[in-house]
């Protein structure tokens, strides 16, 4: 079998690099979220864009025990409690299209509808108000918009603003505040909500589409990690039965 | 890197072989089951071990939703439903020490006392008491006895009644009955549960104590991917919301 | 929160029923693969439809340990010895759309083509040629047919004469056959693989399309535990190190 | 059901707050790691603690693509491209024992050593002497100490000299130096290893001993993460093919 070749990291003769930068000059001068940074981006990140990740990162960490991807991940710990690895990738296959992954299919629509407007030469207005007509027509939902829960998202407007005092801010956000003005004309209020508005700030500082989900899951793992911790420290084994009620065959014999 | 090795299967010039016999005349003259066993096992079970194997896959299959593996099957199922693989790699990561992992501590138990008996030629039944007496001592508890809900499984005496038809009990389930009769005396009737049914039948056709836990994971996949495919047809996406209650520090401002 | 619903098993009062069937008369008189058919189509197998499962989940049960899914249980296995169900998982989590996931894809074809055969009154012949135009036109490749491997793969015509002996061939086995004609006259001999084979059997004997890939999983899970044993009792913890080339940035100071 | 209980995270009314902090005010003044620690401590880190934490996450995110843990995750993407988290997933589960382990069984042993010269009243010196002494007698390896590849860890002095800057020294960093000193004298140099410094270290700023492994994972998933877009983003599905040298059964006809 040929070597794999790989452009992120070159460890010998006891030295240890990450995309060229010896990893104890990391260590001693740069935080964890610059070397994510560093890691997908092949440069390390201005102030602004490290603290708008940063905010990102918290932002997804953890909204609550009962969400599908850490409540997962404590019914492992409770028939497996050995693996702590095991838990926590249980609450990591949690996430998908439905749970943490918006942000991608978002980033996906922005690029796109950039690439769109310089090519057909149309305004980030008439774009979106484009967008919202297709999108209606197809009969999906628009990424990025509307909340299950909440009227508004306060996390939103805590990274738009952080992301125009960074100076940052670009037309991912200019896109999405686009977004949200044409959908409340052409149909209801439906607010920016958190997978909308990470996306928007993860594109305009240099983030490819699938980085969205994979935020997600980087961010997510340290609220998954104390979530297990939590379980296995004041809760007994099999404590977690789902109670559940049969409505399939009656008892039948075999023939 | 040099190749692996492997002693399993043979793949090469268009022809498929498993443990040396052709993939095809498998598929042709023999069950599922007889592969497992051939799998594990390096040659094919004669109908008695292949009917009892047949017996603990089925008897492990499912045991209803609510259990730990299918939950956590479940609710990778319902916020990541693109996946058919990672919710059912969730359901199994549920699966350890306390919820399926019994078998193996079980077989290993067996394998020790029959070892000493042999050594120190002692009667299955002294073995079975000494046995008894140090696991109470060190405050452990007897592995493959007693019951969380049944009084006692009728799974057990299935399994015992159908090994001996075939021929194939031996001193597994004779120590695990002497095993249940010591308990009985020394403490109080602990019937023989699933696990160290299988535990005991498992070692008597010819199982290292390993295979107690793959066997149970190698059966209960089969029930995972009935209930990943219920969850996909008959349930929405995000329909699982654990209820939480809080109990954490008050509302805090950062100094 | 409300208990959930299912049709599954049903577990009380000391009973477990699967579908409706004691469990323990299921263990002493069915096998396996009846309670996986069981499981998954809410009936018992015909005598043939059994033979065919079987035969398909031997079929899929192993190829050789430098397969995706099998290599990267082993790796998990290598780094983290003491968890069997993390490492089975692993290899599970290697199983999608480019390996063992195309079977789910032929089904669906297969499930389209028949109905619309009959919406639009065609013959078979004529729905594999415009299957073939326009599968050709859009780019992709047909599902089901072509190997990488080998000029044809034995296990397609040992199923398919099981089929036909034991009389559950239908229309699905009818539509590969007459695809893979229109293949051959519009572009070249393009043999049905094992996907497609899988594929129309599992449509003729009832299946619904996403079992396609459950059936991988569950066939290939007898392999992945053969092959974690196999790692664990002839292996060294950590013994497999890919080799790497590394073709990233040079070395660079922090500025 | 009864709710589950947390002390986590509070999620109610449009708010969320983590350990009592509102997350929008942890998003605009405070950065991941940050987060992480109070996650896990319920109290925000000192800049010292935090600059520890962030060089210990750097330290283990990635060293090199063969890892087990990172080839598991290449993989995973290479059979099954679509799915993001299941490849992430894979990659956390070659974390055990032998890979990223061994940190969580060195702080056992710190915590375990201090307990005891506290209630003796004995020197760490003479502690470390012991335990040397008792392990050599067990014929246990001593974790912490010795390395595979390095002569030294370069990661090992710069994270104890950031210690000692930070002010955060305690004895963690006492007993391992001691334990290096006396299996020097007792056996020959083996130096600390990452392991044995970040077990010190995680122990000085107030960890419990499972968040060894914890922490592992939490840094690795930033390297998988990497590791699986460049895999998507350099090769094609299925590119990965281990060699495999089959030593088992020649071929054998069914009797």
């Amino acid at each position: 079998m040929d070597a794999w070749r790989t452009a992120i990291v070159d460890s010998r003769d006891g030295q240890i690099r990450i995309r060229g930068y010896d990893v104890t000059s990391l260590m001693s001068a740069k935080s964890f979220t610059d070397t994510i940074f560093l890691l997908h981006q092949n440069r390390l990140p201005s102030d602004g864009e490290r603290r708008l990740l940063d905010a990102i990162l918290i932002g997804v960490a953890d909204h609550g025990s009962g969400a599908p991807s850490c409540a997962a991940a404590r019914l492992a710990a409770s028939g497996n409690r050995r693996s702590l690895s095991a838990a926590v990738a249980a609450g990591i296959l949690a996430i998908g299209d439905e749970h943490g992954g918006a942000g991608s299919g978002c980033m996906q629509m922005i690029v796109t509808a950039i690439q769109r407007m310089q090519a057909e030469g149309l305004s980030l207005e008439e774009c979106a108000r484009r967008t919202v007509e297709e999108v209606r027509a197809s009969g999906a939902r628009l990424p990025g918009l509307g909340h299950r829960v909440h009227a508004s998202d306060p996390r939103t407007s805590a990274l738009f603003a952080m992301a125009r005092d960074a100076g940052v801010a670009g037309n991912g956000i200019a896109f999405m505040e686009a977004l949200e003005t044409a959908a409340r004309a052409a149909i209801k209020p439906l607010p920016i909500n958190i997978d909308g508005a990470l996306a928007a700030v993860l594109h305009d500082i240099g983030f490819a589409p699938e980085f969205g989900r994979l935020v997600f899951i980087i961010g997510r793992v340290a609220g998954l990690s104390a979530e297990v911790a939590e379980e296995l420290t004041r809760e007994k084994a099999m404590r977690i039965r789902i109670p559940v009620t049969y409505d399939g065959p009656p008892p039948r014999p075999l023939s």
